[in-house]
């Protein structure tokens, strides 16, 4: 296998074992070829171009210097909003004409379903940059290659997602794709906070061991993999209850003592306050790591999706 | 004649109908290149700075694409409201400074002649990208561009030009364009909307056949190109009037039911309303086409005045 | 001496006399070969990124240009403060995250110290694009460099800033950068806007002749170049002292009739009405020129912090 089945990565339950292998391998090729100086040309004479309807700096510039690394251009649409839609303009038609300018198009849009509205409305490949509370696949594959590096492996670890679990969809979709290989669970979160039953349960059918619990200490021991996430403000309508929440999962040096010393520590970032910032020093923090890994996956996908 | 005899392109009535053969020749060449797949090094070592002091994604993104396919670079400024402007910065000063960074620069500024005053004050090539109610050459350009590529000539063509035909730039500057060639014009608006009366005299005057009416039904028959625009609700002073007129030209696949099979339609967009969606997969809906030629037509032009 | 000692630009004071004479020489170097028409490769497969907390059009251009002249790569974040950090993000976690895209960051930030402790936080070289009230390093050596360029020579001049002395960050840094050279300075500001007295005397204790004035007329004769500053609104607490300031010194021909015909006449602009444009015709009126070096300057500093 050397291509994916579809143009567009709209999803990170969309591919297959095989598949998921070739990104990662891909990723792996390319972050090599950087380490050793290699000047890269595999998208020269191509064009991206970001189309980015909220702000995000960390994911825009991840998949801009990923096309420059391998050689190609960006036009780059920091605020969308300010501009053509505006108007008036529908996504459908902003698609219509980006597709003229660009060779492969990476998108973030607030609204669950724009990237697949997006992707039929053209032959160019379309990117999922995340679409509101919807998908993020290109941040899912970046932690499952980082688990991987940090780890060396996949199959047989205990992965610990912790936070907010209700509406991360972060977790949401990086527990589906580490549902293809045999990992155990621990979703740890305040109860208003779980992970939806429907994901556990989609998971418990496939065979995969989930344990709930809202004691982050308790759970610590058992974990290779522990993924941190953010409680936003924005998801909450009520103030006081984010102000009640935020602070039941900071991670210290403290609260790490009885943890394995192989422990993976991961964030999607940005972090608030969530970890302190002494446990940076520790071998197994590997946010800054993990952030860094997006630029390898993002190479890997814009190559593929454009062969 | 392989250059133009200004270093910039400010209006659609500069130039000589030599300099319009040069230009569209010079996109078809671009064109076939990139179609087969070619690298092209036209640009090389040269940057590119926009400057846009309103947001206009589409041609931003089309000025960029084009330096960018011709191997050039670009420094952008996507914002330049913004920026230095707002320290009290003239025109003129900021344009002397871009001047030492940059070896073409394309404007868009709300203000009719800023265009005209930037290339005044400095050797670098200017392209004008739109200067409020004033010229939009480029966009005249890839006009014609897509004309002839979709009809395959343009003298003989009935053109009608419908919709806001009083505020619009695009089609004032396509009709005198236009008025090079051996067309037959029919204008269409409301009688509030209708082309200025200056313009008129002055196709006539060069002895073009022109025809105004407020029924599109009625003129569709005869037309081989109809070109629809936006009725903007920014060049309204009163909300009601805007309200009555905005969906006076509104067309769907029954209106055009009496037209030729072989009629382009055209649209310089966004498009609100304008075009019902399902009118766009009729083979003459040529309007995402062209869009795509701003790019052909701005690697001309950039091309054209940096030699 | 091929390299600077420190990997980051932080202060105009950092630099050793060697050090400035090889960021010169290296700077002039690249002129003549971009005159020369030269196209260069030294920064071929290197990412810049540029990180602006508060819009700079002139700088972060300037800085963009400099990068792809060197045969380089940029990402752009012309407007930081709308993205990551409006989530809470601490400056030390963006600049960890983005050393993972980028070879050499650019960061322009209103507070002040800030490129120190984003220099602190990784390995990757740091340049400091304005720093609030702090430094602009690369200002003050592009201003030196003019100097050098338009005199020919820097040891025997007599140097007058002239403006808000205060408050300008840029004549401070100067101040000390040119304290490296046997000059002699006339500080010629309002009472209320003098240069502040801990950097006379620490001038005067490197043996430096300074001269304090308020009269613009009386200290020109003496000059061979004349540093104008903008006396800026947003410095002022109180408006009406603003107003009356503000027009303290309008630099206009009649003013410039005793001075030398060699004088220099330097601002570092945006200008509001400091210079009168009739200024601009004199041949030693060279702001723009001095603009148009920051690019070479600025190609010095990325090639050598990299290398």
């Amino acid at each position: 296998m050397t291509r994916l089945s579809s143009k567009d990565v709209l999803r990170a339950d969309q591919f297959s074992i095989e598949e998921i292998d070739l990104i990662l391998e891909t990723a792996a090729g390319y972050e090599r070829a950087l380490e050793a100086g290699e000047i890269l040309e595999d998208m020269r004479g191509k064009v991206l171009s970001t189309l980015f309807y909220e702000p995000s700096t960390r994911t825009r510039l991840s998949f801009e210097a990923a096309m420059l690394r391998l050689g190609g251009r960006v036009v780059s649409v920091a605020e969308a909003k300010s501009s053509s839609a505006s108007k008036g303009e529908s996504l459908h038609d902003t698609i219509k004409t980006v597709e003229g300018y660009a060779d492969v198009i990476v998108l973030r849009h607030p609204q669950v379903g724009s990237a697949a509205e997006a992707a039929a409305a053209t032959d160019t490949p379309v990117l999922n940059a995340g679409d509101g509370a919807g998908q993020h696949p290109t941040q899912s594959l970046l932690d499952l290659y980082t688990i991987l590096k940090e780890q060396g492996k996949v199959d047989g670890l205990t992965v610990a997602l912790a936070g907010d679990l209700k509406n991360g969809r972060t977790v949401h979709s990086l527990a589906d794709l580490l549902s293809n290989y045999d990992v155990r669970f621990v979703f740890v979160a305040p109860p208003a906070l779980k992970m939806p039953g429907e994901i556990v349960d989609r998971l418990r059918a496939k065979g995969i061991d989930v344990e709930e619990t809202d004691d982050l200490a308790a759970a610590l021991p058992s974990c290779d993999v522990l993924y941190m996430t953010r409680i936003q403000r924005e998801r909450f309508e009520d103030p006081a209850e984010y102000d009640r929440l935020k602070d039941a999962y900071v991670l210290t040096r403290a609260i790490l003592e009885p943890a394995k010393a192989s422990l993976t520590i991961m964030h999607p970032l940005p972090r608030v306050n969530e970890i302190a910032t002494d446990v940076d020093e520790l071998p197994g923090a590997a946010y800054f790591r993990q952030a860094a890994n997006g630029v390898p996956i993002r190479m890997a996908l814009l190559s593929l999706v454009t062969r």
